[in-house]
């Protein structure tokens, strides 16, 4: 992996801090600032407005434009229209002017500048002098966060300290839906040469307007005809009396303060937005919804609402954290990973997931991924398994669209679209959307390990039955008998690996599929004995016929999964151990990234792979497998991988450790945890990895502390790697919350909450209480490397 | 093959003849009645105008029009820019007006209605009479040609003969540059669900203008800036006064004919076309050439040029018939595809070639394809050597767009363009544009043909060798090795059958490489010993490096051809005997044509295949392979075959003449002869399947006749299925000309002309000079079908 981090920010532990700016960072710093809450998010940029290069970019999750999808053929099951989550109110406008200046860092002058994303408490604040060409110094500080109490409630803290004189400033604040998306353009065709971004404006809007101290104004999509409500209301120390001004996607008020030396003023703004899911919904309808809403916020204050927000960030740490010493680094990526990835989702409404890039940012259209099932739900799972559930629950609303699409595909059953917002199939590119078809069974494996780890069955027999008979049911009518050998498989598919298309029988697809027959007939078997009524229901339900399940467990018998039985390397697919090699360790700068730099044709004909593959499904079912056979795999794959997925290198680390390979676990933690932190994939401008930062805490439990699981039983074969003298975390595990704590003393485990918790620690079962159950490191068997014989396949 | 004849045309052995209108089949007969002459096109639309549903297309070959390939993501060798032919001047544009009724079949009432295209003389008449509201008759009867022996020139005759009144009637005749494209819209974006065509225009006229008696229009495309000027000139009998009249995109004359019952007045138009292929040329010169062009023609009568265009015709005629007694379908059908063949390429110009739908409609944007190599030179090198040779220097003046295209790409040599005008690649979906190598090798088959067939060593030393050299280290450059074979081997190709994607080690590829690195390192040999200074030049000109000879050497005797050494069945590619199978034979209306009802995505993941691909290959080197081996793979591929490519019956029934298969071969023959006119695949009115015409001449020389030929040797097994009681054509065979007639009473053959040549007859050797040679027909081996053998592959 040739990635080299690009370190800027202050490093603290639960922080994130730059001091002095960057202009030219500028992007990249709004997409680490972001704030959201799951409802809505909102990039770091400036709130008093900023003439350099930015993206002002507010998002509401779920709320989408659409646009057409251009194909220079279009052929069956190809989509012709996409939805992109679009950007929408910058609420946080406001303009500052003194004499004749107005506040703007791309030309004004300051000083002592610091931006600071709280993680502990979830606030961003910014502050830095102003000094006016009239030498005027003016002491500006911004505050805002997004309510994780309130999903409606956004709010926003001016603060101005006069520093060496007293007189007036005036100070516009709105609410304005007139920024540009800017990827609507470059996304849908963008350039090979790479063009720059353009933007276009997606709203219109129909009505704005003031009921008591609120003001409010109504948008609209374009095309999707969707709507959004944005009001708010100023509080001011001051006798701050403004006017009402408004333009064509604005509303907002103008007014002076008038600064005393010495002392600060502040002006609050309170925001409640508001988006609509019924399209056909009257503007009138939308817009008294929207400000009922308002009104219940119409005592809040910033310091109220700000407790609560508090509170909440406080309570989900004391779970969520993972306190690790010696490398302080570390310490902040995870933290910072966590912060994300929780503020991003927390499992408030099951209409809402985890987008790709959070809401940080226009690419990836603001949609969700097969990233969700298979590197989120364990987080989730093990922090918050109600949030895990609402996952689940989300891809269950999803059902209809899943059904139209696996007809679209000449499929019967259920197709989960690889790319969405609404459940509709939102990636243009089939060779992606329709080819990747192991987007359906990421949603079983998450079935299957959230409804085994938590016994969940009031879930199982009612929505996860159902999704799993349409998911068997589409791979049934999706797969086909080879004449020669008389296998089942799944031809011609694009695996996790994107490095190698339209190949057949991939082997992770596959696996996942034949796991995927088992499991739903195992189901189907419980539920009949146990639970006949709930299984009659969801028999009617899908029309299931008397002769699937049959069809499923011949199947999953004959399923072809190729692997050399000599070395125990199963082959990605069908020809990948034929592939002409690539020395991956020779690339350089001019290969770099592969899709930019290759023809577009010659990556598909190489051994080189993207990401973890074969690897993947190895780590999902590790129980399935050999200390053997995951060693030959991982020595085979490993030298293989190009890591051009951002959820490649944790993979791979995590087997590291077990296989007690280098000592490079704390670097790949670093890397893992601080992706976007320190950009070392150099896209951190358009938005975070959001998804990928499960990665870090990936890395911690099951990297570091070993952990594994069949569903049932927890796995822990804890390490402490050099550069770091200790770490703990918290798991939640049916009722109880089970502890883990390491250092070079040895490896502590204890309830924090909850009956007695059982695992399996270095091999032997253990039963885990309040007291606490302490044991020395055991060192990884430090494996021989086989790479020679992995070589001969 | 379940394609049915829709026959609608009257038979006669050398015309096509339309008895009665039938709009709804007009635009499809606007298809079959075009001409052309290499350098232009025209449908066989009304000259009078018609305001029913028709498309007035007119096109020059190499003019062309440009648009943007619109891609949901674009990548790095994706095209996305293409050119198409565009439509042009409408230069029969002609109106007449009798007291207040303007004629147009649309809506006028007309009886005794009959449009002939003479196949023998090259010309399309029409004649109708016209009756008016008011009762007056007028026989009107249309004439046109496009010369053959003057490309410019484009000739048209209206005779008007008032059969029960005297009188005044108005005619304008000019020409017009308005006629709306129609597939531009359609065709980058042709909607799933089949949208109707739209229309654009891509012309200005910045100049029109009268010289004399000649008028003239400039017009300008919009994007690529070509230019086109159009004059004409009218000769009338009677005292003919016409005044002139211009719209923005037209210039004609308007005048009054005075008609005398019983008598026929005729007016001629001579018109020249020319167009500009320096796109930077300024307009006055554009004019100032055209015009001069035109003033060459200041002379010429209708009848005069019409002379000349017969006397080209006949004398073509004498070398390209093909007599077959005992089936007029099969006679008309051979005539046709041999008319139409012919009028759209006879070898004028190097520049030009031979579009998939010559020059009769917009579909497939009036490009070159592969067909032009495969299925068109083996006729022109036996019909007329001479234009064979102008197809290969067609590539060869391409060489710059291939090397850059090969660059794009990132390989070395020469990567021509699957489908073209001007050598730059044309094909917007990369599936077919990147992946169909194959477009390779087909020129390098051709360039073995052509030269080993002639002996023509003056080209194949200088414009061959060159080629050679370029596409095998295109090759080289774009093969790799298999790391469990140590084979050679292409990766990552669409072969010649479409309905598997991005296959590995496709036969026909490999196969075509392997003999292009024989080849070229077999002229490399030839030269150094006979031509060491051609040598010398051609190896300096491509940069030849040291070791390029041998690394082709060693690919050659390593490439990767994977067969089942027990049945001698060949793999189509890796992994096709292992893909699921689809039972051709019980597919449906609700199937066919695949691209349309099937999900793409589903398309490839079966064994079923569009049309032949190993076949081919075995054809084109028949002398390589037993008679078991043909045997074998037309057993096992022929069932597999759902022939969704017009190329494809005509290979399969050679092979089963040659196997004494069934007695279907007239059926084939009819098929393949009369596709459009018996518009088999129900598209003829979107223009003809020109290059699949040569499919007519192949059945009667391959198949019924036996033909097979290594380059140097011709070998013959005639047969005379049931159907047909005799035939007859003629080869040019290095200066000679060869007959063979073959009957009841045997085959016979002479020279017409030339020395004696040497044939193998029914295996054996013979010598056949003007006194002839007779010998009875030998059965074809009844072989017994192995069906059951060749299903083990």
């Amino acid at each position: 992996m040739a990635k080299v981090a690009d370190r800027y920010l202050k490093v603290e532990p639960w922080a994130v801090v730059e001091r002095g700016f960057d202009p030219k960072r500028e992007r990249k710093s709004e997409s680490l600032f972001s704030l959201a809450n799951e409802y809505m998010g909102v990039r770091g940029y400036f709130d008093e407005g900023y003439s350099g290069d930015r993206l002002v970019g507010s998002y509401f999750q779920g709320l989408s434009e659409e646009m057409d999808v251009r194909h220079p053929q279009v052929f069956k099951g190809f989509i012709e229209q996409m939805a992109f989550s679009v950007n929408s109110v910058d609420w946080l406008y406001t303009r500052l002017r003194l004499d004749d200046e107005t506040l703007d860092l791309a030309t004004s002058r300051f000083r002592r500048f610091e931006r600071r994303l709280d993680l502990r408490e979830g606030t961003l604040s910014r502050s830095f002098v102003w000094e006016t060409r009239g030498g005027k110094k003016l002491r500006v500080t911004f505050e805002r966060f997004v309510s994780m109490v309130r999903p409606n409630l956004g709010c926003q803290r001016v603060r101005l300290e006069a520093l060496n004189f007293s007189g007036p400033v005036a100070l516009v604040s709105g609410l304005d839906f007139s920024p540009p998306h800017e990827i609507a353009s470059g996304w849908t065709q963008t350039k090979a040469s790479g063009s720059a971004a353009e933007g276009k404006n997606f709203w219109t809007c129909p009505k704005r307007g003031r009921e008591g101290d609120v003001s409010a104004i109504l948008g609209r999509t374009e095309r999707s005809g969707q709507w959004a409500l944005a009001s708010f209301r100023l509080r001011a120390d001051a006798g701050f009396a403004p006017r009402p001004m408004a333009a064509e996607k604005f509303i907002g008020l103008e007014g002076t303060l008038d600064l005393v030396q010495g002392s600060a003023t502040t002006v609050e703004k309170i925001v409640v937005n508001r988006w609509e899911r019924d399209r056909r919904a009257e503007a009138e309808a939308v817009w008294s919804a929207g400000m009922a809403l308002a009104r219940e916020e119409k005592d809040t204050t910033y310091e109220e609402a700000l407790e609560a927000h508090r509170a909440f960030w406080a309570k989900a740490w004391e779970q969520l954290d993972i306190e690790v010493t010696g490398d302080a680094a570390v310490q902040q990526g995870l933290r910072f990973s966590l912060f994300h990835l929780y503020q991003t989702y927390h499992g408030g409404d099951a209409r809402l997931n985890i987008p790709a890039k959070g809401m940080t940012g226009e690419a990836y259209g603001g949609c969700v991924f097969w990233d969700t099932e298979t590197y989120c739900v364990p987080f989730y799972l093990f922090e918050d398994p109600k949030a895990a559930r609402n996952l689940l629950l989300y891809r269950h609303l999803q059902l209809p669209q899943a059904r139209r699409r696996a007809k679209e595909l000449d499929c019967r059953g259920a197709r989960f679209s690889f790319s969405t917002i609404d459940g509709t199939e939102s990636c243009g590119t089939w060779q992606h959307g329709d080819l990747e078809d192991h987007v359906n069974v990421a949603v079983s494996y998450a079935i299957w390990l959230y409804a085994t780890h938590t016994g969940d069955t009031t879930f199982l027999w009612r929505e996860g039955i159902e999704m799993l008979l349409e998911i068997s049911r589409y791979f049934a009518s999706r797969g086909g008998w080879s004449p020669l050998t008389g296998e089942f498989g799944i031809w011609g598919v694009m695996g996790p690996d994107e490095y190698h298309m339209m190949v057949h029988n991939n082997c992770y697809t596959n696996y996942l599929v034949k796991k995927t027959f088992e499991f739903t007939v195992r189901v189907m078997g419980e539920m009949k004995r146990r639970a006949p009524k709930a299984w009659a229901r969801a028999a009617r339900k899908v029309g299931l016929e008397a002769g699937e399940p049959n069809a499923w467990r011949r199947m999953a018998r004959r399923m072809r999964l190729p692997q050399n039985k000599k070395t125990g390397v199963f082959e990605q697919h069908d020809g990948y151990f034929d592939l002409p090699e690539v020395d991956v360790g020779r690339l350089g700068p001019s290969d770099i990234p592969i899709y930019k730099n290759w023809a577009y044709i010659r990556i598909f004909r190489h051994s080189m792979i993207k990401q973890p593959d074969v690897l993947l499904f190895l780590l999902f079912y590790r129980q399935d497998f050999s200390r053997r056979v995951v060693e030959a795999n991982y020595d085979f794959y490993e030298p293989r991988c190009i890591h051009e997925s951002s959820l490649s290198p944790g993979i791979h680390s995590i087997f590291a450790t077990e296989l007690g390979r280098t000592g490079e676990a704390v670097k790949f933690l670093r890397y893992v945890s601080r992706l976007d932190l320190d950009d070392y994939n150099r896209n951190t401008s358009q938005g975070l990895h959001v998804t990928a930062m499960s990665g870090a805490w990936l890395n911690v439990t099951y990297g570091l502390a070993g952990m594994r699981t069949d569903g049932e039983r927890l796995f822990f074969q804890p390490t402490l790697p050099k550069g770091l003298t200790g770490y703990r975390f918290r798991l939640a595990v049916r009722g109880s919350v089970l502890e883990a704590a390491v250092d070079a003393e040895g490896a502590r485990f204890r309830t924090v909450r909850g009956r007695p918790v059982a695992i399996t620690l270095y091999g032997r079962s253990r039963q885990v209480n309040a007291k606490g159950l302490t044991v020395r490191l055991k060192p990884s068997r430090p494996a021989k490397r086989r790479a020679a014989q992995a070589r001969r396949r």
